[in-house]
This record gives structure tokens, sequence and C-alpha cells, in this order.
């Protein structure tokens, strides 16, 4: 037991190292060279336009932490434990913001000391940019492992219960953040973009636009707070299930491999970080670093997984299982930057774009469509593969949870990879908004350039990552409520599983549908400023960019509410109507088709996104052609749904599956049938009232 | 005994009575006067082009029944039963085609009569058109009845093995003319559009267009041949499983219940049939004159059904059960109507249609995506509904059912209202053509109106009435697999569902690919003959018309091959790879996310369809404006998913069940190790093959 005692005394001590190198690499980034006058200002505009869209969050938020937080203590189906449980989703809550507030300041702040170090070389420039985003990575693995290893000191056995409050409240602030964040930042990207550069005809991100400071803080609030969030929550839930089945199957030393090779992580990602060096000043220079950094992470990582597999389990089918993780990893950035950069899908997609708008969309469709099957393939093939490993089926279930730890271990590296995108971008603006001068102007694009790709191909890893999470939860959920099966075949599950399965499109429908709308109520405000004060076309009176940030603001958040209800209520009604086995169905149901969707989103999304792209580096006639025209049609389309509704899937499945499992005790002992009519009776008002709400709305 | 006897000779009396009302039907149509001249000229490359099309189609398909016949020959697992099984496929694939092959014989014939029967007025049109299309309708029923209540008459309680292979022979052949027709017809309507209408400026229907007749042909193998195959096989799915489920609750009694139910379709059809008849000239008349008939044939049916329950099993629930079915038909009219009529959701994609291109896709999606969640909430309802009715479980089934035999004794009529679509569209082309004069230019266009809304209405039915046939042969493959659930939680079976639900996402960018295809090789040709025979845009030489009918059929039918083999073989090799478990949760993944897609591509297309014609009757600028350019583009991103895409779903759940349901005694006896790896690796080449040999064609 002592022993015990110090291995989680080690651990705790490495995720506050963790904790502490995020520090360091803040205080790093702010004793950076922040320029003077007029990049200063426009920085400080995104900085509190950001801060201000996150107190808004977290004031709207709050009422329903606490509803939610007094509803976790009452229906606690452990009494002793019911306080613990509800404390440690406040706590989830708290971690979760606290990595998307420094994430965003420091990535706020380092914007316009990207710009200062430009000055002195690509390199630098790039360095400096990674290591801001960096901050948000370390927070998330360090705060994460340090949340699951108190709570498992103190509660042993016990834990689960109170990792799983943990797990909600991380969740929970996932899909606001998420959602909120997709909302805002395409909310203000199309409306900059279609008052500004088609109906004004002025360029990206120029000062006379009164939405251009909205666009640079949803680029943060998108990117980089929702997406931390998001992987905070999956890397979490893995963790959580690999350390109960592996309790279940191995005793303790189940249990400590995993929070040993989440430590390791912590490790092998600092080490990754720091790797990030450029050799040269181009694109390929900057992307190969990255890539370099993540396989030198891996293998350091797949070396740890077998040396901890075989001295803390004497065995090293763990290690086999985990680095296969690492190896889905992998394959899905393959897959990723096939379907969405420069190789056959896009440019079949360019190509079309030459017959106009409709081929443009259906080509993209196509492709989008296509690309669900491989990414399901390859998921299906690590999951079978990490359940032959091991013999007896109870600890295959531990080898697929095993397979998701060693997919998260890069967690650190893919978060950093992800907020690096918005922190080159926002480096670009600030630039282009401060009419900086120099050759800064060469070296900023570059970097823009690497953090779109990164971006875009961390998407397919939040992904897989969400649903091996989901998976894991599902799992759960299936022993607390019982369930040694599901019969599908019988009416219940049959209905639970279609019900499960519409809620995603509901969902994109929503989500897609609040960005419009959003998007409206902008280019109202950006087209009134410019009728109201002409000053501001001559470039004589600054624009009200203020406005814009608070009416985006307003817009989302309120946006919002539809969406989460019914993702919180729906699991609730189906459980009370339709059981225990009807809503396992629906969380099946739920993590199909919310992957097959998030895939295809995400997809096309991009896809179209790079075909675009590729016309305006020159191809089929370059900008301002039909083609290009084509072409931006469908990136149109493709941005909300990439940015947006696809990223929406991951927290929704997750939480989803979360509240079933938080309600599982209820569902598994029918309560009173009385209580059961009337709680659903409410429900059914609440979930029908939101969608009229927002239904109204777009009349 | 005796009296069953003769029981199964009186529905079987009912079942000629059927067919000789089609034919009764067929010959009133052939006596009306065909218009001599350019008319009959035009009717007559139509129908050659349909046959030739037909002819090529068939001689593809016989080699696959052969190879196919053997295998069920050979695979049969009671012995006994093997040739008859063989047979009855054999059966099942030639009725399937006598169908197709009438009903569009008919229609092509129709056409022209209907433009002479337009000089007496728009009643004698009307009446005309419906009772042609209904001609396929009788046969549908006619022989779907006939074939299986012949069989069961031979077999009794093994008839079960033989029914299955009927069946299954329908399914093949539905598929085929599915998706072969629906990618036929759209090639050629976007072919013949774009060169036409947008290049060359002519109107639709020009006679100078060469693609014009193969436009017209598509028509007829796209929505008359194809839809009354899908429908006849969800016709003889659920008969037999009513029949099934029915022996094993009520004995006897059960099974002779749902043929009298069927028996009394045929009745309540012909009464329905015969009671269209409009009161007024208006497209509201028709329409009109349409639901009344579909409201007299469902109240003689309701009745009948209270009759039957009570005089055969003694209970009212089995009534119950088949009037929830009707009321579910009646119903998903309603919603199918409410998304793609002159309602909400499409009055919302006109009017983002004048922000562009872009938002009126964006939008599109959005009444697309959300109208899946209340088809399934309805469908959901209605199985729960008819499940609470009986006390017990098994008794239960057998109401679900039921519930879908409610549904589809109203298939003759729905299959007469949608083949009355190609034939009113056909005759106001054949005007067109034929360059006629009168009053017949105010009436024929109006018909073709009313038969837009039937097609569109009643494509949500064909979903419907698929979910349940497909819900109904699952429900077999449990019972023939011998499994009593579905695990979902363990990694085989949540990898099949995973699959499944990719099947139809794959199979869908697959279709929508072949229309881009093979509409490119129309335009191509098209545009060569415009250039090469310059007396074409004179009007003084007439086109090669046969050349392009030829080219379309050709390359229609070879893009078939992809995603047949698809269709066919996944669920082999799931079952082989995955076992019977992993199979099952395959079948519930496939039927899940082919019925959302299914909804969500019938309605988005039908939404963008009738978006544009609401802008070209004077909305927003009418025709030519920006706002009609942007619904342009939704309406041909709309075309392929909602005549091609999306049909395609229903034959593709139902195969992929059936062909589970044939293996489910191979499954269930895992085969030999060795075989099964064999089988597996051979399966994997073909699947690869064919998707790389689709791919290649793009390239």
């Amino acid at each position: 037991m002592e022993n015990i005692n110090l291995f989680l005394e080690i651990i705790i001590a490495i995720s506050v190292i963790g904790i502490s190198f995020g520090i360091y690499l803040a205080k790093y980034v702010l004793s950076q060279k922040l320029p003077k006058g007029e990049a200063e200002e426009v920085s400080k505009a995104i900085q509190s336009g950001a801060n201000a869209y996150l107190k808004r969050q977290f004031k709207t938020i709050t009422p329903l932490v606490v509803v939610i937080t007094i509803f976790l203590y009452i229906t606690a189906p452990v009494k002793e434990l019911a306080l613990a449980r509800s404390l440690a989703f406040v706590m989830g809550a708290l971690f979760s913001s606290i990595i998307g507030t420094v994430g965003m300041n420091i990535a706020t702040k380092a914007n316009a000391r990207v710009t200062q170090a430009a000055n002195k070389g690509f390199k630098e420039a790039m360095v400096l940019a990674f290591r801001a985003g960096a901050t948000t990575g370390m927070f998330t693995i360090g705060l994460g492992l340090l949340g699951a290893t108190i709570i498992y000191s103190i509660f042993r056995e016990k834990a689960t219960e109170v990792l799983v409050g943990f797990g909600f409240g991380g969740s929970l602030l996932a899909l606001f953040m998420r959602v909120g964040g997709g909302i805002y930042t395409k909310a203000a990207d199309i409306g900059a973009d279609l008052v500004g550069k088609v109906e004004k005809n002025i360029p990206e991100d120029d000062p006379r636009n009164a939405a251009v400071i909205a666009d640079q803080v949803g680029d943060n609030v998108g990117d980089c707070a929702g997406m931390a969030a998001d992987i905070f929550e999956s890397y979490e839930v893995t963790l959580v299930a690999a350390m109960i089945l592996g309790g279940i199957t191995f005793g303790l030393p189940g249990v400590l491999f995993p929070l040993a090779v989440r430590a390791l992580g912590i490790i092998t990602s600092m080490i990754g970080i720091l790797s990030v060096k450029p050799k040269g000043n181009t694109v390929s220079d900057g992307s190969r670093a990255i890539i370099k950094s993540f396989l030198i992470s891996s293998i350091f990582s797949i070396a740890g997984f077998w040396y901890f597999s075989n001295s803390i389990l004497h065995s090293s089918n763990p290690a086999i299982a985990a680095t296969l993780g690492i190896v889905l990893a992998f394959v899905i950035f393959l897959l990723t930057d096939y379907a969405t950069g420069n190789h056959a899908p896009v440019k079949n997609i360019a190509k079309q774009a030459q017959s106009g708008a409709a081929t443009t969309i259906l080509s993209g469709l196509v492709e989008g469509f296509s690309s669900t099957a491989w990414a399901i393939v390859v998921i299906g093939v690590t999951i079978i593969a990490s359940f032959l490993i091991f013999n007896d089926p109870l600890e295959a279930a531990y080898g697929v949870a095993l397979a998701g730890m060693g997919m998260l271990t890069t967690t650190g590296l893919i978060v950093s990879m992800d907020s690096f995108g918005p922190i080159a971008d926002n480096a670009q603006g600030v630039a282009e908004l401060a009419k900086m001068k120099g050759k800064i102007l060469n070296i900023l694009p570059k970097l823009d350039s690497i953090g779109n790709t990164t971006k875009a191909t961390t998407k397919g890893f939040a992904i897989g990552s969400a649903v091996i999470a989901a998976v894991s939860l599902f799992e759960s959920y299936m022993t607390d409520a019982g369930l040694s099966g599901i019969n599908i075949a019988t009416p219940y599950s049959f209905v639970g599983l279609l019900i499960g399965g519409a809620i995603p499109f509901l969902f994109s429908a929503l989500s897609i549908k609040a960005v419009s709308e959003s998007a409206y109520a902008v280019i109202n405000e950006v087209r009134k400023q410019f009728k109201e004060i002409p000053g501001i076309m001559k470039g004589t009176t600054k624009p009200n960019y203020g406005k814009v940030v608070d009416l985006t603001t307003k817009a989302a958040l309120s946006a919002l509410a539809t969406p989460a209800i019914i993702a919180i209520t729906t699991p609730i009604l189906v459980g009370l109507l339709l059981k225990a086995e009807g809503l396992g169905a629906f969380l099946a149901g739920s993590i199909l088709s919310g992957q097959l969707l998030a895939v295809f989103m995400a997809n096309a999304g991009g896809a179209w996104d790079n075909a675009k792209k590729m016309i305006e580096d020159g191809l089929y006639g370059g900008k301002g052609s039909d083609t290009h025209k084509a072409a931006v049609v469908g990136d149109t389309v493709g941005d909300p749904l990439k940015d947006t509704a696809g990223p929406a899937m991951n927290p929704l499945i997750k939480v989803i599956n979360l509240v079933a499992l938080l309600i599982a005790p209820i569902v598994k002992n029918q309560i009173h049938q009385t209580t059961t009519i009337i709680v659903s009776i409410i429900l059914i008002i609440t979930i029908i009232t939101s969608l009229y709400r927002g239904y109204q709305k777009t009349l």
C-alpha cells in the first residue's frame, strides 16, 4: 500500500510538472517583446473581445452548472459519495474553464508578439507561436491527470462514481465552448467576408471592416478554447474507463498502468514541444518540424509503454494495445490529410468547380461521404486488433481502452498543434490591421498556412478520440444499467436506436442554422456602420469593433440554448420512456451517426476550403475566375460544417453518453410510474418549447 | 383443412382479379386514340429508348442472377427446399421484371395518348394518365400476392425459406432498377439541361437537343420501373414477416389474416383507382381527386381490417395495429408535404436564395437534416404503439408487422400515383417536342405539376415502408441466426454497427459520382452533335437521339457494378469476419443510417426543387434573377440526391438485410476456419478492385 501511495504521489508530481511547464511556456511567451503602437492596440482589442465572450459565456452557464450540481447531489445512487460527485462535477467544469481561459489569454497575447518575432525570422516566429499554443496543450494534460489522480487517491475503489462527475463537468463546458465558439467564429467570419470582401470590395482583415476584430476573436474562441475543452474531455474519459476496466481485470496494477501512461505522455509531450525547430524557412520545413516532433514524442511514448507494460503488468500485450492507439492517431492524420490536403479528392473538387457551384457542392458531398467509410474501417480494425491481443473478453475490453489511452498520449502535442492555428492566423491579422511592413509580410502567411493544415488534421484526431471516449462511456453505461446486451430487435431498443441516430442530424441542423442567423445579425450591423459613419470607408474614422464583438457574443450564446437542452434532456426522456435497453440503443445510434456526420462534415468542409485555395494559387484561372467563384460557394457551405456543426458532434456524443451514465441507476430501478410520466411531460414540453423558439426566430 | 384450401383459393382468385384489372386498365389505355404524325414518332422514340435500356439491363443482370441462383441452391440449409428456394428467387426476379417492363411499356405508350385526351379536356387527360399509372400499381400488388400465396399453398409451414428466396429475387431487381434508373434519369436530365438550357439557351424539351429523348426515357426508367420494383419488394417482405410471426403467435389464423388484408388491399385499390375523377379543371382539383381516392380506399381498408380481425382472429387488436399503419402512411404524406411543399422550410430556402448559392445550399441542408428527426419520431411512435396494443412480447412483434401490412395496403394507389408522374411529365414533353398546339398547352402543365407533387410525396412512403420491411427482415435474421440480442458493447458488434452505418454513406457517394460521370458523357455527346451537325441548331437536321440514349444506358449500367457488389458482398464479409452478432449490428447500423440519409436526401432535394419553382413563379425577382440562379444551384445539387442516391437507400437496406438472412445459417454454424479466410480474402479483393475501378474512372 505504501508503494501505491508513492506511485500516486509521483503521478501527481508529474502532472504538476506538466502544469509548471505550461506556466513556463506562458512566461516565455509573455517575456517576448510586444510591438508598440497600432499592433498593441489591435491585439488588446482581440484580447478584450475574447475575454468578454468568455465572461458572458461563464455567466450564461453558471446557473445551469448550479442546477446540475444540485441535481447530481440529489440523484446520487451512493449517498455518501453524493457531495464528492457534485464537487467533482464543479471541479471538472472549472478545470475545463481554466484551460480555455488561460489558453486563450496566452494565444491572444501571443499574436502581436509573433509579428515582432517574425522580424527576426521565420524560425523564431514559428517557435514562439508553437510554444504559445503548447501552453494550452500542457494545461490540458496536466490538469486532466492531476484531477483524476487526486480523485483516485482519495476514493480508490469507489472513485468511478466521482470520476464520472468530474468528466461530466468537463464535457458540459466542452459542449458550450465548442458549439458557442463554433457559432461565434463562423458568424463573424461570414459576416466580415460578405460585407467586406463581397459588397465593399475591401481585402480580408481590413481595419475599415467593423467585424474584423470579432473575426479574430472567433478564431480563438472556436479553435483554441473549444478544441482544448473537447480533447480534455476525451483525455479524461478514456483514463477513467481504462482505470475501471484495468481494476476489474488486473487489479491494482491494471489501474496504475493507465496512470503511468498518462504521466509518460506529459514527459513525452514536453520533449515533443521543445523539439519543434524548423530546419529552413519554407512552409514544408515548418510542417516537417511539427511532424518530426510528433514522431519523436511517439517513439519515446512507445518505448515507455513497453517498459511500464512489462514492469507493472508483466506482459507486453498492454503495450501492444497502447502502441496500436498511437498508430491509429497517425493513420487518422494520413487519412484526414488525404481527404482534405492536396490529393485526389481536393483536386477532383477543384476540377469540378470548372462546371459551376452545383458540381462543386456535389463533388464535395461525394468526397465527404466516401471518407466516412475509410475512417470507420481504420477505427474498426484498431478496436478489433486490440481486442484480439487478449484472449479473455474482459481483458480485451481493457485492450480497447488502452488503445484509446495510447492514442491520447499525444494529446499535449495535438492541442498545441491546434492552438498554434489561431495564433498564426491572428498574427497575420494583427500585421494587416496594424499595417505593418517589412519581411514579416512574407513570413506570417507561411505560418498561417501551416496553421491551417494542423487545424484540419487535428480535427480527425478529435473525432477519433471522441468516438473511443464515447465507446468507453457506453460500456460503462451497459455495466451500470445492468445490461448484458441490447436486443435491437425489440421495439423499444429499435426505436431508441432510430431516435439516437436522428439527434446528431437535428443538432447539426440547429447549429448550422444558428450560424446563418448570427451571421445575418453581424452583416446588418457592419452594413449599418458603413452607412451611418461615412468616415469608415475613407479610413478617417474607426468603426465600432466592440459593438460587433458584443452582438456576436449575444447571438452565439442565445443560439446555444436549444441544442444544449436537446443534448441533456433527450437521453433522460428516452431512458424514462424506453427503459434501460432502449436508452442503450439510443446511445449506440447517437455515437454511430454522430461519428459519421462528424467525419463527413469535417472532411467535406476541409476539402472545399483547400480546393478554393488551390484555385486561388492559380489553378483553373485563379482568383476572380468563374471557377474561383464556384469554389468560394463550396468553401462558404463548408465553413459552418467543418468549424461549427462537425466539431460539435464530439462533445455532443460524449455529453449524451455521460448523461445516460449518470441516470443509469434511476433507469435501472425504474422509478415510480407517476413520477416518470410527470418528468417525461416536463421534458417533452421543454424540448418542444426550445425547438419552437428556435423555429420562430427563423421566420 | 378444407376451409384453408378454399381460403387460399379465394386469395389466389383475388390476386388474379387484381392482375386482370391491371390488364383491363392497360387495354383501356391502349384503346385510346393515338395522335398521328410527330407525336407518335416522339412517343415511339421514347418507347424504344426505354425498352433498349431494360433489355440491356436484363442482359447485364442475367449472369449475376444465374450465379446467385446456383449459390442459393448450394448453400441452402434445408436440402429438400434448395431447388424451391432457387426457383422462387428466379420467380421473384421475373415478377419484378414483368412489373417494370409492363408498367413502363404502358407508361410510354400512354404519354402521346394523354396529349390526345387533353384535347377533350383536363379531366379526360387526368383520368387516362392516372389509369395508365394504375396498371403498374395493379400488377405490383396482384403479382406480389399471387407469388406469395402460391408458395405458401405449396409449402405451408416450410414456406418461409422459399418466400425469402422470392423476396430476394424481387429485391435484387429493385436495387438494379432503382440505382440504374436513378443514374440514367439524372445523367440525361443534367446533360440535357446544361448544354440545352445553359449553353445554347434553348428551352427545356426542345427537339434540337440530342439528349431530350434520353431525358424522357429517364423519367420512366427512374420513377416508374424503379419505384414499382422498390415498393413491390417492401410489399412482399412485410407480408412474409407477418405470416411468419402470425403463425408463431396465433397459429393458422395468424397466417391467414395478413393474406386477407392483402386481398382486401387489391379490392380497395381498385375502388380507389376508379374513383379518381377530378371535379374541376385546376391543379388543386386534380390533387384533391387523388387525395380523395386515397381516403376512400383507406376507409374501405380500415373497415375490412375490423371485419377480418374479428372474424378470423376474434380480437380487434390486429385491426388497431393495421389501422395505425394506414395512419402512419397518411402522417408521412403530411410530413413529406410539409418538408417539400409550399410551407415554411421551402419558403425559408427561397428566402435564403436571395443571398446566393451558398446560403441556398446551407438552408437546404438545415431543413433536410431536421426533417429526419420528425420522420423518425413518427415511425417510432407507430412501432411502439402497435407494440403496446398487445401484451405478450411475441404478439407485439406481430403487431409491428401488421402496422407494416396496414401501411402497405395502400400500395396499389401509391404506385399508381408515382407512375402517374412520369406519364404526365412525358405527355408534356411529347407535346413540346411534337410542337403541338391548342388548349392542351394549358392542360398538360397542370398534369405535370400534379405529377411532381405525387412523385415527391410518395417518396416518404417508399422510405417508411422500406424501413418497416427492413426491420421485419432484421427480426427474421435474429431468429435464423439464433440470436436473442446483440451486445453492442462487444468490439465485434460495435465495429459491425459502425461499418453498417458507413455503407449507406459510401453507396450514396458512389451513386452521386456515377450521375456526374454519366452526365459528363452525355454533355460531351450533345456538344459534339451541335458542333458537327450545324443543321441541328437551325432545326433542319434532327439530332441523333438514339446515340445519346445508348450512351446513357451504357454509362448508367457500368456505374452500377461497384455499388451492387458492395451491397451484396459486405454483409457476407462482415458475417464471416465478425460472426453472427457482428452481422446483426451491421444490419442495424445500415438500416439506421440508410433511413436517415434517405429522408435527408429526399426532403432536401424536394425542398430545393420547390424553392426554385416558387421563385420561377415570380417570388424574389422570378426567372433570370440572381436569386433564381442561386435556387438553380440548389435544385441541381438536390436532383441526384432526391432521384438517385436517396431512393437507392430503400433497396440497399433491404438487399443487405436479405443477404444476411440468406447467409444466417452459414454464419450461425461458423464454417471451417480456412474456408472463411479464403472466402474473406476473395471478397475483400472484389470490393477493393471494384472501388478502385470506380476511383480510376474519376481521374
